[in-house]
């Protein structure tokens, strides 16, 4: 929205970009040869930056919840994946792709396989999406994945008008052993390609990298030379003071995820700590299976309110802190910042329009407030990404609604064995 | 639902019982008598019971967020509720009762004043409430208060066919001196009222208890006899275990409102210990004005993560015991155990059927697990209170949405001086 939280406005689209937004019509000669967008009634913002996700996990969404993290993954979680093809994966994709438009995200970075498949959903779509082939070093799909991450970039990479770009995605420092690690970092140096990866979730990997390694994940990752290359890390949620240290040096971007780190029982990222750093923070769903569906703006909620708990200040993201993580800085932890997270001139056309009709937008006091404390997702009326309208009211443009759920029904049951 | 997640089912409703609930036909002469809901491809659910709220500061909606507690409290909300007036009361309350329902909420909490014409709102509505006048012995008004809790009493409990009751509403310990809180006391064991109170929500006033009495609020109600009367308790974030073996002690039923207590920064509510002590805790959303809506299945979601990552543990209260806790258990906490909260053949028909056609409801693995982890609230579709249907595909039937909705917003506004 406007600086000033004004909502009423008319905005006109030439190609992919914004060039006119207002409270005034636009000047008849932009009005000739571009679409207009009457927003007068809506909330117009910026759409949301999805940065850390794994789209085709809404396979696994409802499959299991509720365990022990590594019980989940091995019980449930490998054995299903396993059994997946570059079918499920696109299907799956597709489906994650409308639930993240009808919900007002119009940019997402996946790390997942079969990243071909991924790229096509994107692209069909009409969705900007960061994606990188999820790479563990010690499986036996090590070196294949490595291939894969090379062709994905050259395949993909800028391409569908510009709306994929390809990262590298070496899963964790505790999948990946270093010297695996300095080949990625050389394959990163290589294509000029940045990194995507966890770090540092759980305080169990963070102690055993410490056993390890005799120092944190993020230390280590810094002293492979991985940090230096322009890293887009997921979690980061126990980390010290030299950790934080280290980010801010290295430029390194976080994606926080704080339902998946609730529901996992990961814990709280110190976010406050991070802004106070100067550290780039977005905001992320993580895959539906930890979460379960992929809807930002409860992300945005729910980091507005629990660090006023975790560090017992109400004053700490305010409303329109949490706004900015997940559209502004969001944008910028994907290297797309300047390009896509803002509602201005010159901009992308990733935008969004949310209906202000129901009772819980009542009265209208503050639109920032309403937005990240009082809105729902059924809110999200029209979404334009890259200047197209992928979303008129409420109905998907590119995607075929019914047919995707149908598949990912059929697919998502046999994966689990019904 | 049914035990089994069974969620195709026919019911039959006669006046406000639920008479037949079954995956079968009903049989022929409960056809014919009574009223036949077909939720064949929804998932139907006891309605959700709100155990804490008040519900006219939805007027206050938005107004100040990010504030810390005494400044928002002196400088914002008390003087704008010096202003408010039973008319503005009235439509407020409406207003929140429609967004509840619309919420899948059909049992509702309130403390607050102009409580007549919460009731007015609450019998119009067909919403079932259980009211109480706050009474703050500090205040000028405490007399009227204890005047106007005796005539709510009398005009109101177990009228509007049932649907509502009256409980007392002391304020909190450290806003009724004891000689205050003594009186309260006495009144509810002459009225045979119930109690409705906040205790321990924050640090401070626990630590200013300590000072003032030498000893914790809830040690405090025990000791003047508050908690022996039936006594539903808000918050209760900063509580010890001789706190916990009192509220069991005493059957105390604590309104966990997890939402609020992030967004004013009091804290974790320790409610995995609770329920292990065998405390009943029921969910609620405090005011829009700390909320900021009265969507009850955020606080369901909220409850079913939150406890996870406090704990460590991603096991405590699965997506099934959230779920209990915002129906059965909630309405166990209000007195109404056995009547509400439960969807089978004998309680009150107070009902939801929710829609499963969105991307976020595929693939069904587990409809508990959707519903508390990936629903939203729009998927409510229709609502039954007492065997009566107040929303019909989504339309409010017994509230005027856009008169509420003009009403609240210019009162809303006058109100702050806009």
């Amino acid at each position: 929205m406007l600086p000033d939280g004004t909502s009423c406005v008319h905005m006109v689209f030439a190609g992919a970009d914004i060039v006119y937004i207002g409270e005034a019509l636009p000047p008849a000669p932009l009005q000739r040869a571009a679409q207009v967008v009457d927003g007068r009634g809506f909330l117009a913002a910026p759409g949301f930056v999805n940065t850390h996700t794994h789209a085709a996990m809404t396979l696994f969404r409802s499959y299991a919840d509720d365990m022990l993290l590594m019980d989940w993954l091995q019980t449930k979680i490998w054995p299903a994946e396993d059994r997946l093809t570059g079918a499920d994966v696109y299907w799956a994709t597709l489906a994650a792709i409308g639930e993240m438009i009808k919900s007002g995200t119009t940019t997402y970075a996946d790390m997942y396989f079969f990243m071909n498949d991924v790229a096509k959903a994107t692209d069909e779509s009409g969705m900007r999406g960061v994606l990188a082939r999820g790479m563990a070093g010690v499986a036996p799909t090590a070196e294949q994945a490595l291939l894969e991450s090379r062709s994905l970039y050259k395949d993909w990479h800028n391409q569908a008008e510009g709306r994929i770009t390809v990262m590298l995605g070496p899963h964790a420092p505790y999948t990946c052993p270093s010297e695996y690690l300095k080949r990625v970092v050389a394959l990163s140096e290589e294509l000029g390609a940045e990194i995507h990866i966890h770090l540092s979730e759980t305080k169990g990997e963070v102690d055993d990298c410490f056993k390890l390694h005799g120092k944190s994940p993020i230390r280590h990752m810094a002293d492979l030379g991985v940090l230096q290359r322009g890293v887009l890390a997921a979690h980061c949620v126990h980390v010290d003071e030299q950790d934080l240290a280290l980010l801010k040096t290295h430029q390194v971007r976080v994606a926080h995820n704080p339902q998946s780190n609730l529901k996992l029982a990961s814990g709280f990222a110190p976010v406050p700590a991070m802004l106070e750093a100067g550290i780039i923070v977005g905001l992320g769903t993580d895959g539906a299976a930890s979460n379960n569906n992929l809807d930002l703006l409860e992300e945005v909620r729910l980091t507005a309110m629990l660090h006023k708990a975790v560090t017992g200040n109400p004053q700490v993201i305010p409303a329109r802190r949490a706004l900015d993580l997940a559209t502004r800085d969001g944008a910028a932890a994907l290297g797309l910042g300047g390009k896509v997270g803002e509602l201005r001139v010159g901009a992308k056309a990733d935008v969004v329009l949310y209906e202000r009709q129901g009772l819980h937008w009542c009265p209208p006091h503050d639109p920032v407030s309403l937005l990240v404390y009082a809105a729902q997702n059924s809110d999200v009326h029209s979404v334009w990404i890259n200047g197209r309208r992928v979303l008129d009211n409420r109905v998907l443009t590119t995607i075929d609604e019914e047919k995707v759920k149908q598949e990912v029904s059929r697919r998502g049951l046999k994966l689990v064995g019904k």
